[in-house]
């Protein structure tokens, strides 16, 4: 149980999407059911609620198993001034969910996240609906009920699908079997949960050869599994790259603290996002 | 001038898009005007007519400064049999597009292409414009002019604008004024081009700590300056990854042979993507 998880005081947790998205499922899965779970519109404006104490914690997805990074949440750990205290891993079974009224045969118009969207990009390309990316999962469903839209669907969870007395058309429709959306639990806290055994940082290393080998030698030598390694762009410098990591280890060993120290010597910019007990 | 630029026989060259795309100027600027220039719907289709030797090149975007890489062309690079032979870089700068009659407080929607749509977002953000994702950017300039939508915009190059007679609204919206994207010229020809400077390769290594520094160690021992590093997740293989790299010297070299061979003995699979000159 993490850190997060065992405080006994009352905590809000901020999530992306309207209720019966995966964001709050995730929540859901590592607070349980006292926390107060708070919907936002957007990424940003749920690390700005975290910013400005509006929530405790934060919820958000960081990478899928089939599509890759969620890159605006990627930017955001970038920009803002959080810590990763806490990780949950959903496995993704995506619905094609419409009125109770409709059927399959009626359907013109699929509504969902372009990230949902993106992993039954195989199941769409057989069709031929036309697609229209929105702001959420549960949010596309909520939108085809409030707006009676008889010739849409929408691409959500089980979970959105009955929580809004919708139909579900079709079952398990995502490319992949195996598709899995790790989320992190973000708060602005710098303590290290005492069980965390996976550290996250973002690194930025010298234009000049050999230089991510040297910073990745931090660990290599050390004999610290990596687990991760995504680069970005970084913002309004063309080509130029930050790297996301996550390992073995947690801030509170001596051997992660010595990595660490080697590897900001070995890059030109290191933040360390936070330890976190792996899920 | 690279060899596929110095070929003095017929040659056919594929893009995705429709006339006016960035890839088709893109091409235009690799190849001259002595080639003829097929258009192809989606990126599966241009290497499609590669394989079945319909095209003898092609021109695919490979990755953005500002949004990375583009996730259906590395997928395709990973999955084909074919051999980058060289490069294009363009200056990405987005005019907002509609029919001449049109003002921009008319607008109500937003057509363009899923990258320039992620290039323009605190332009669009700002907004509160209905964005339709849509093939590309020159079509979806041609979709307005053809069904005459007077409250619609399209997000293209200002060459689209004029090649369809449509009017400018506004010019230099994407986010970053410093936007490249980087453009592959493919082939299915196993040639070197002899002015090759610069190499790209994808490669799989083991599940074990040091793993990626081993290979990478390739390269540094000998002294390789490494260009870009990017993962992608495989096909259902939850959470496993595959490393594209672009680095200095071509495979006519001894040195670079060496490091491939050391390479190869370093991962579980390693697709060699070719050598060509840098841009």
């Amino acid at each position: 149980m993490s850190e997060a998880n065992s405080q006994s005081s009352p905590c809000s947790v901020g999530y992306q999407g309207v209720k019966g998205a995966y964001s709050e499922f995730a929540a859901k899965k590592f607070f349980g059911e006292k926390c107060l779970l708070r919907p936002h519109k957007t990424f940003k404006e749920v690390f700005d609620s975290l910013d400005e104490g509006k929530i405790r914690f934060a919820v958000v997805p960081v990478r899928n198993s089939v599509t890759g990074g969620i890159r605006e949440v990627m930017d955001l750990l970038f920009e803002r001034e959080i810590r990763v205290t806490g990780e949950v891993t959903l496995k993704i079974e995506h619905v094609l969910v419409s009125l109770p009224e409709a059927e399959l045969k009626d359907i013109k118009y699929v509504y969902s996240h372009p990230e949902a969207l993106a992993q039954c990009e195989r199941f769409l390309k057989e069709r031929n609906w036309v697609v229209y990316p929105s702001y959420d999962t549960a949010g596309s469903v909520l939108e085809i009920k409030r707006r009676k839209l008889f010739e849409a669907a929408a691409i959500a969870s089980e979970y959105a699908a009955k929580l809004y007395d919708m139909k579900i058309l079709l079952r398990s429709i995502q490319d992949s079997k195996d598709n899995y959306t790790k989320f992190y639990v973000l708060s602005k806290e710098e303590k290290v949960p005492e069980d965390s055994d996976t550290t996250s940082v973002i690194f930025i290393t010298e234009h000049v050869p050999g230089a991510l080998y040297r910073a990745l030698g931090a660990f290599a030598e050390r004999n610290i599994n990596l687990l991760h390694i995504e680069s970005r762009p970084i913002r309004d410098q063309p080509w130029n790259y930050s790297f996301y990591i996550d390992f073995e280890g947690s801030l509170n060993d001596q051997k992660i603290k010595d990595a660490l120290k080697d590897l900001k010597k070995r890059s030109v910019w290191l933040k360390i996002l936070g330890s976190y007990k792996s899920h």
